[in-house]
């Protein structure tokens, strides 16, 4: 079963709304790294089954962030955040800056800011 | 029927997984401002039937927000956005930038940048 980045935020953003067998095989599933056949084992179910619980549960999720997009919304933000920090970084580093070393310190403190932020996305 | 912010900001993240009814009942609430009479008319229904398909529909969003958070989420986001454009103002300026008109410029841009996404929150 595909394990991909984005059904990893899916899982972050919507996990709550799911029942809470599905919930709990994800959780093995995404925050343990385990494989179907461990999770059937831990919550004591065929492979089978273990295989239909993660994938309605993907799907699931899938149709929320189709509804709601707020996963897509916060990559963004995050990805401009970024876009942002890498540029207030260009002049933070040019040389008129650098000969003002306390306005060069401000700068960087509200860099850090930004960054710190945007991996809170 | 009481009209928040923060229930407007749960219609915004979480209206579409409501039912198509409740969907159309707070939009006219929400976006058109209408009231509970004007949307029984709208809808043909009993001014009590308007009444218990907003109210309910709230509710739902509310247990929404309690299980996902993402509206609170947000809005931490956004007012965190917004302190460092503050500080990033206060810096801009200051006298040794405004001798510096062109690094000042980078900097308002790059303000007005995080302004823009704030917003967009």
């Amino acid at each position: 079963m595909e394990k991909t980045y984005n059904e990893q935020l899916n899982f972050d953003f919507y996990g709550e709304l799911l029942s809470d067998r599905q919930k709990t095989a994800l959780e093995y599933y995404y925050n343990d790294d385990c494989t179907i056949s461990e999770i059937a084992e831990l919550m004591n179910m065929t492979r089978q089954g273990a295989y239909d619980v993660c994938k309605r549960g993907k799907k699931q999720m899938a149709e929320f962030e189709e509804k709601l997009g707020l996963v897509k919304r916060f990559e963004k933000n995050r990805h401009l955040l970024s876009d942002i920090v890498s540029e207030l970084e260009r002049t933070i580093q040019k040389d008129e800056i650098k000969k003002l070393p306390e306005i060069q310190n401000e700068l960087k403190v509200i860099s850090s800011k930004i960054n710190v932020l945007s991996d809170e996305f």
